[in-house]
C-alpha cells in the first residue's frame, strides 16, 4: 500500500526500531540475568527453562552483530526491496544487481561473525537464524532424495492427470471476499481477533490478539485466491492459538519457520486441496457465487481437480506441491553458493536459467521478471529462508499421517466440515506449545519420528496416482 | 480498522512506544547538550536557535512527567477509548464513565506537574502541549465575543437562508473515491508520497514522506465525503510541505494544532466551499457520476448551496461553520471545569445538556451517544484540544484575507482550477516554515497582525448574507 516515495522514510525507521531492539537485546544486563538464571535451571520449570535457553539464543546472535551493521543492513535491503519492486515489473536487471551486491555483502559480513560465535559455516548461521539447529548438511540429504524422486514422479502425474476445466467466471471480489471469510470462520479463525484484508501478495502477520490475513483477488480465478486465504489461516491459527500466558516471551512465539509452514501447508495442502474438504466447500462454494451444481464446471470433482492441477511453470508462488520442492532446491543451491561466494550476483541469471532447464525444463533467458528476479526474498535480506518452505511441506505431510492415526474419523469429518476435532488437536499437539520443544523434538513426540520424507511421498502418490 | 480483542496488545504496544520515546527524551545527556546549545545561542542560525528553543521546551514537558505517568496514562487512555468504541454505539455511559474518570484523574496528575514546572494553571498546561503559549484566558476572550456575535448571527443567517435540494443518489464508492483523488490532485497532493483510502472517520497521518488520507463515503450524499477528503487535504498540504531540511527535527515540524487546522479549515471552508470553487468543480463532479448540467439538483448554485448549508444539530464533527464554534465553546467550557475539578465525569451528561440547550437550543438528554459520547477526544486523553478547533478557523479566516489582497486574482484563479499560486503562498508562508516562529509571530508577519476574530465575522457576513 506504501506510497514510492515513503520508502526512504519507512527504511530509516525500520532500521532505528531495529537499531533500538538490538540495543536493548544486547543490554550488558542481559548477559548477567542470563548467567544468573542458567545458574539456577534446576529451580526452573520447563517452560522457564525453554525459556531461558531461547533468550540464551538470541543474545548471543544479537551480541554477535554490531549495531552499525544490523542498521547498515536494514537500510540496505529497504533500498533493494525499494528498487526490486519497480525493476521486477521492468524485467531490469541492472537496476537492482548493484544493490542486491550491497545486500550480500553486507549479509555474508554477518553470516561470518555469527558462524564464528556459533561455531557454523556463515550460510548454516543463517539457516539457524529461521530453522534451528537445522544444518544445510541435513537439508541436502532431504533435497537429494527430492531430487531424485520429484522429477520422475512429475511426468508420471502429468500423463496420469485426469481432464478439467476452468470455473467460468468473472467472480467480484466482494464474493470472493465472503467466501473466504466463510471458509476461515470454518477453521476456527477468530475474527474477534484478526481480519481478511487485500494486498499484493497474499500473507499473514501481525500478533496473536491482531492477526491480519490479506489477499488478492483475480476476477477470474477464484479458487486461488481461496486457496492462498486458507494457507494463510493456517499461519494465522498457529498465531492465534500461541501460548497466551507467555505471550511477549520468546518460549511464548513460534517455533522456526517450518513449522509455520507446516501448519499454512497442513490446512492448505493436506486439508483444502483434499477430495473430502471439495465434497464440504462446493455447495458452499455454489451458494457464494449463485450457481447450481448441474453445470460440470462446479462438481466436486471438477473443483477438486482445479485445486490440485499439476503443471511445470516458471514461478514458484503458486507452483503445485510436486513442482514446489524443485523451486526451492534450485534457490537452495544458489543461495548457498552466494553466500560461500561460490557465485557472484551479476552470475545469478545464468545460473537460474541453467538449474530451471535441469529440474523443470524451462528456459528464463531474458525472461528474469519469470526467473530470478521473481521473488523478494533475496532482495530484502532472507538468505537460508527458502529452504524452510519445503521442511514445512515435509512436516505438514507427517503431522496430518499423525493425525489421521489418532483420529480414524478424521476424512468423514472433512467431509462434514466438523474441522474442531482437528483444530483442537493443532492447539494441543503444535500451536499451544510454543517454543517448549525444538522441532524436532516436537515432531518425535508428536509423530513417534524425526523428520522422514516418506509421509510426504506416500500423500503425493496416494493424491495424484491413486485413481 | 483493528478487531475488538485486539486493542489491549495495542495498547500494551502503545505504551513501550511512549516509554521509549520518554526515556530517550529525557536522557540526562540530553539537557547538558541542550545547556551547551544554548550557551553557543549566538552562534546559531535562526533555524537552529529556534529547533534548541524547540527542543528545550519538550525536554522540559517530558522531565516533568514520570515514566511510570506516561505508560499508567497511555494504558489507561486505549483501555478507554476501546470501551467508548462499543458504549457509545449502545448509548452505555456507565460502560464508559468509570475509565473516563481514570483517564481524568491521570491527565489532572501530569496536567498539575506539567503546570507546576511551566508555571501555569493545570489547563493552561494542557493547552500548551497543543498549541504553544496560549492561555486560556486569551480563548475566553476569543470565546466571548463569538458566543455574543453567533447565537444572533446564526438566526438571520437560518432565516435568509435560500432553498436547495439534495443532489440525488446513491453515488458508488469507487466513482467518489476517483472524484476525490482529482481533486487532491488540482490542489497539489502528491500521490508518489501519499494515499487517499477508507477508515471509520476522515483523517490525516502518516510522515512528510508517506501521507494518509482516510474517509468514508455515504453513498446518499457524496459532498460530505468529497469535502472531508478536501478538509484532510488541508492538513495533508501542510505536512508534506513541511521542510525537509529539517526532517525528524523540531523546527522542521508543523506548529501547533491551530495552525494545523487554520490549513485544512483554509482548503476546506475558504476555498472549497466558496461559490468559485464550485464553479469549478461542478462540471467535473457531473463528469465523474455521469450527469448532465440541465438538472437543477448539479447546478453550481444548487452546488455550492448544498454544501454552505446551515442547521442546529446535535453533532460537531459535520456541523457547519457557523454552530461549529459553539460546539467548540461547550467543550471547551466543561473540559476547563473537569481539570480544575470543579466538574465530576458523573455529572458531564447534565451540564452536557445545559449547555446545548443555550447555545443551540437542542437537549441531548437520553441521547448521550449523539452528546457526551459523541467524540474520541476526552476517552483517549485529549483536553485543551478541543479550542485549537475554532482558533483554526478563525486563522484560516486571517491568512484568507491576507491571500486575497497578496493576489487580487485569486478568486478567478479559483473559478478556473488554478490552485498553484495559493499553494505556493502557503507553501512559502506556512508550510516551509516549520517551527521556524511561533504561531503568532508567524501570523503578524504574514497577516500583519495578531489573530483577530473580525475576519472570521467579516468571512461568514459575506459568505451566508451577502445576497
Amino acid at each position: 500500500m506504501m506510497p514510492a516515495g515513503g520508502g526512504e522514510a519507512r527504511g530509516e525507521s525500520m532500521a532505528l526500531l531495529a537499531a533500538i531492539a538490538h540495543q536493548r537485546l544486547t543490554h550488558p544486563e542481559i548477559g548477567a540475568f542470563l548467567d544468573q538464571a542458567e545458574s539456577n535451571n534446576g529451580q526452573l520449570n520447563p517452560w522457564q527453562q525453554a525459556n531461558v535457553r531461547a533468550m540464551r539464543r538470541s543474545y548471543r546472535r544479537a551480541s554477535t552483530v554490531p549495531e552499525s551493521l544490523v542498521r547498515a543492513t536494514r537500510i540496505a535491503c529497504t533500498r533493494c526491496e525499494q528498487a526490486w519492486r519497480i525493476a521486477r515489473g521492468n524485467n531490469d536487471w541492472p537496476a537492482v544487481s548493484g544493490l542486491l551486491e550491497e545486500v550480500v555483502r553486507l549479509t555474508i559480513e554477518a553470516a561470518t561473525a555469527l558462524g564464528e560465535s556459533l561455531s557454523l559455516a556463515p550460510y548454516d548461521a543463517l539457516l539457524d537464524g529461521y530453522e534451528l539447529d537445522t544444518r544445510s548438511a541435513q537439508v541436502t540429504e532431504v533435497f537429494d532424495d527430492l531430487k531424485t524422486f520429484l522429477p520422475g514422479f512429475l511426468d508420471r502425474v502429468l500423463e496420469h492427470q485426469k481432464a478439467s476445466v476452468p470455473v467460468p467466471g468473472p467472480f467480484r471480489p466482494e464474493q470472493q471476499h465472503a467466501l473466504g471469510e466463510v471458509m476461515m470462520r470454518a477453521f476456527g479463525f477468530d475474527f474477534d481477533r484478526g481480519r481478511l484484508d487485500v494486498s499484493h501478495h497474499p500473507f499473514c502477520g501481525g500478533v496473536p490478539d491482531d492477526t491480519r490475513i490479506t489477499t488478492r483477488y483475480d476476477e477470474e480465478d477464484f479458487l486461488g485466491s481461496l486457496m492462498a486465504v486458507l494457507h494463510e489461516t493456517g499461519h494465522a491459527l498457529y498465531q492465534q492459538g500461541l501460548p497466551s500466558d507467555w505471550r511477549h516471551q520468546p518460549v511464548g512465539s513460534a517455533l522456526g519457520m517450518a513449522v509455520h509452514e507446516s501448519q499454512s501447508l497442513f490446512v492448505e495442502m493436506q486439508v483444502a486441496r483434499s477430495r473430502a474438504f471439495m465434497t464440504f466447500a462446493a455447495p458452499i462454494i455454489r451458494e457464494q457465487f449463485s450457481v447450481n451444481g448441474d453445470d460440470r464446471a462446479w462438481s466436486v470433482e471438477n473443483l477438486h481437480a482445479q485445486t490440485i492441477r499439476v503443471r511445470r511453470d516458471y514461478i514458484r508462488v503458486g507452483a503445485d506441491e510436486i513442482t514446489y520442492p524443485l523451486h526451492i532446491i534450485l534457490r537452495f543451491e544458489l543461495e548457498q553458493a552466494l553466500i560461500a561466494g561460490d557465485l557472484a550476483v551479476g552470475d545469478i541469471p545464468d545460473a537460474w536459467d541453467e538449474s530451471m532447464i535441469r529440474y523443470l525444463g524451462l528456459s528464463t533467458r531474458d525472461n528474469l521478471k519469470d526467473g530470478c528476479m521473481q521473488d523478494v526474498h533475496w532482495f530484502s535480506g532472507l538468505f537460508g529462508y527458502f529452504p524452510t518452505y519445503s521442511l514445512g511441506a515435509l512436516t505438514a505431510a507427517q503431522l496430518f499421517a499423525a493425525a489421521s492415526r489418532a483420529n480414524p474419523e478424521l476424512e468423514q469429518q472433512i467431509e462434514a466440515g466438523e474441522f474442531r476435532p482437528l483444530i483442537e488437536w493443532l492447539r494441543r499437539e503444535i500451536h499451544g506449545r510454543g517454543q517448549l520443544q525444538s522441532a524436532e523434538d516436537l515432531l518425535v513426540e508428536v509423530t513417534g519420528e524425526p523428520l522422514d520424507v516418506r509421509f510426504f511421498k506416500a500423500h503425493l502418490e496416494r493424491r495424484y496416482l491413486a485413481d
